[in-house]
């Protein structure tokens, strides 16, 4: 599907819209109807299940998301955290001169400087998009931090949080204080980001607030130990910076055990392939829409030793996007906050010697993943729509039916106020035919529908007690007793962990 | 315990801190740490579980927490949601108002305007707390929201969110539309409120970044049918106003019938009733530290018709303390919004007529629980502490410890591994003796521990493959079969629904 048909889908289903609709939107964000908002919250859970599952020492924490203006100074975002902007002379209109670039310019422009882009602008032909004239501006920096001011007096100015790493680095010191006093020490976090896009666009791609979810995993540079044998057979659909340059976009596929032999340590290799997996067995995106996507010197962030994004090709964005990424930072924010706290940062590794940790970033994209989620896995079955969602992502596990409204309501309602108290997400649903209740079901990517019948509330008989259980992606029927329905899809609802 | 006392065993256990700790922090931002997100997530999903159980039409929804600027208008914000504030000609230091008159002024200042506040507090004699002199300014209004400017051109002003309930105000149109098109329809939210309050103080409770979870149930005046028979014997523990202008402190018991009887609607006094239970019977409150505490007509918000405050009497903090609220808001809500934004608000009821719907709000501050649920639930045990949570509420649900660290800590990773993937909160420790193993526990709030030990490892005897299972409350030891653990123990783990 297009974006703008799988938009309205979503927004017909009450997955998601614009935020403050009936004002006209705000632009850049949106709100999660019921059915979003269960699904963000599974993806949020699948994901903690995965990455916190890698140690007993990954601990999720949930920082404050407001930073004083000495962390952004120090974390680099006060000086460095800006787009390229031009505004026309003419009619005022304001653009992102990277995106305006990328139309003359399909190569991008990922790590050139300002002033070059500037130049480039220049001696491009670019005009105005909004009133045509040839009038744009020569390019300046543009802040993307949303700036508040703390307490009455307005001297005190603090900062929402342009990502949510910094929680995990101020939060570094007391979590070694109570935690284990070992490393490696993994700090995630799940919260809103804020940036003050110039230009929001790509739906849930480019928004002003988003929600991610990371991983920050201190460790000592001289030893982060991995269990390299569990994954050093695992091939990666990888893309590295010579074939980019050479123009390819597909991925090739390269051993865990190669990609150690090209230079990779084998530490960040081991987190590649276990975030590969997440994206591929636990969300299950298509394998070959995936791939691993090397970025090169001029593209990553001076702090960023190594970095791979994870991109999936999205029909309704028309090409590959970035859904998270594997990030080693060295010692950078340690470095910085230490820094700017004037705390000593540094620990005690078992060995006795002092270490300031390096640190290795596993980030996601919660909104983005979502999006991807209805993008890969909502497909069309004639004049109809499956969300063939796993179990374990699905916002509503199981639906409910009563065949008969007057004969079967009264049992369907016990069964699903009985499978609730059970801890299992269950809807129960008595408007139209049993195929138009698949179909909402369906739709709406419940895996389980259950109805009950004649045989159901019989006095006597073999069906007595069982439901007829139908499945979402085979439309297979299976006659089960209701007291055996929870234990027969309960662990299918359980959010994967990393084996080993 | 003491405020800080409390608060001093909570940030060694890692529960919270203040944020940006290493910076010196930040006033009224906190961070939590692992067993406190855990625990916060848990009071979450048990409101959900109990407040969205009541109707099946009752959907939890995630807005965006950054509200327009006409939307402040509508709702009163940009005019109303202010504070007195008062600063010293002298030193210039700055200070609530009301809180500077609570201290000549026991009755509080609730419901007086800022010109009423100006002239006691010129009577009073009340010098600047800071420097000490007689030179305190008069009142002015001081608006405790954030504002923030949105886009390049900063000529978009939006807001953080001041209280959740706006967001669901704003998603009543589209939620009619994707949902069964029947009152009543409820609304919840779980998010972030933000105000610049002007004294942050009492830790969670007057925070500058909060979490509140809000169910708004949208309803025709002219029919709001309940189950009043269900709750009609109920007795609540009121504090009137009456009662209250005669100084009275402690609660009467009223049973629900006389409550109507006195001139409260039956839907009022059913949601009074179940938002008791939810205090008393899941979150365990003690019965007798409760009371629902009406306010008066002054101390309304003006559009609130009935409100009672749910209070609980909290040691840490010397007194009666406001965790939730029951809000009968009328219609002022999409009266407001209807006008602001120019769309027609009123639907269509059952019987054809068209209704514009009243609201009733259920508040519940999760992070002010979070605090009562240590003040309340964590015990002395001669030199230990015990914090007794009820199952569904405990950060870790069980702890599994090897006896001995050679010989079963293989066992007990299975074990522990496996209990994981069945989707059981679980903490191994090999830590210290099994005797401090319990205590970590115990004051983290696990209320099951299990031990594996050479019966469970045996080849042979009745003890194989069964471990010992230790309760906190009790203290008392069972020995279980290893494959009937989940089992015994999930239920205790579910959130309790209404029922009926």
């Amino acid at each position: 599907m297009k974006s703008d048909e799988l938009f309205a889908l979503l927004r017909r289903r009450g997955v998601l819209w614009p935020s403050a609709e009936i004002y006209g939107g705000a632009q850049g964000l949106y709100d999660y109807g019921p059915l979003g908002t269960a699904l963000k919250r599974r993806i949020e859970d699948t994901w903690s299940a995965w990455f916190l599952g890698l140690s007993e020492d990954y601990h999720l924490i949930e920082p404050a998301e407001i930073l004083p203006e000495a962390v952004v100074r120090a974390s680099g975002h006060l000086e460095n955290f800006t787009d390229p902007e031009v505004s026309c002379d003419s009619c005022h209109a304001v653009f992102r001169a990277d995106t305006l670039l990328e139309t003359v310019r399909p190569e991008g422009v990922d790590g050139l400087s300002a002033a070059r882009i500037g130049t480039i602008l220049a001696e491009s032909s670019i005009s105005c998009p909004s009133c045509g004239k040839r009038s744009l501006s020569v390019p300046r920096p543009f802040n993307m931090m949303f700036g508040l001011d703390f307490g009455v007096t307005g001297d005190e100015r603090v900062y929402l949080q342009p990502e949510t790493a910094q929680g995990s680095y101020l939060a570094f010191a007391r979590m070694w204080d109570v935690g284990r006093h070992a490393l490696p020490l993994g700090i995630a976090v799940i919260g809103r980001a804020y940036r003050n896009e110039i230009a929001p666009r790509q739906v849930l791609f480019r928004m002003r607030a988003f929600t991610q979810a990371e991983l920050q995993i201190f460790f000592d540079p001289a030893a982060f130990p991995v269990p390299f044998d569990s994954v050093r057979q695992e091939e990666l659909p990888v893309l590295r910076v010579p074939a980019r340059e050479r123009g390819q976009e597909s991925p090739e596929r390269v051993s865990a055990e190669k990609l150690v032999e090209s230079g990779l340590p084998e530490f960040y290799v081991y987190h590649m392939v276990q975030s590969y997996r997440f994206y591929r067995d636990v969300l299950k995106y298509p394998a070959d829409a995936i791939r691993l996507f090397e970025k090169s010197d001029a593209e990553r962030a001076f702090y960023n030793r190594i970095q791979f994004d994870v991109e999936v090709h999205l029909e309704s964005l028309g090409g590959y996007k970035e859904l998270g990424a594997v990030h080693y930072r060295g010692d950078y924010d340690l470095t910085r906050h230490g820094q700017g706290s004037t705390k000593d940062l540094s620990v005690t590794a078992k060995d006795g010697h002092r270490v300031l940790p390096h640190v290795l970033e596993l980030t996601f994209g919660v909104d983005r993943n979502l999006w991807a989620l209805a993008d890969t896995h909502l497909v069309r079955d004639g004049d109809r729509s499956v969300w063939k969602l796993p179990p374990y992502l699905a916002p509503v596990a199981l639906g409910v039916f009563p065949l008969l409204r007057k004969e079967h309501t009264a049992y369907a309602r016990a069964l699903t106020a009985e499978l609730a108290r059970d801890g299992i997400s269950v809807e129960f649903d008595d408007a139209g035919t049993i195929g138009k209740r698949y179909a909402r079901m369906d739709e709406a990517g419940t895996p389980y529908c259950v109805t009950v019948d004649g045989g159901t509330v019989a006095s006597e008989g073999a069906e007595r007690g069982t439901v007829t259980v139908r499945l979402r992606d085979t439309k297979a029927q299976e006659r089960v007793a209701r007291n055996d329905l929870a234990s027969r899809i309960r662990s299918s609802l359980q959010p994967p962990r990393p084996s080993g």
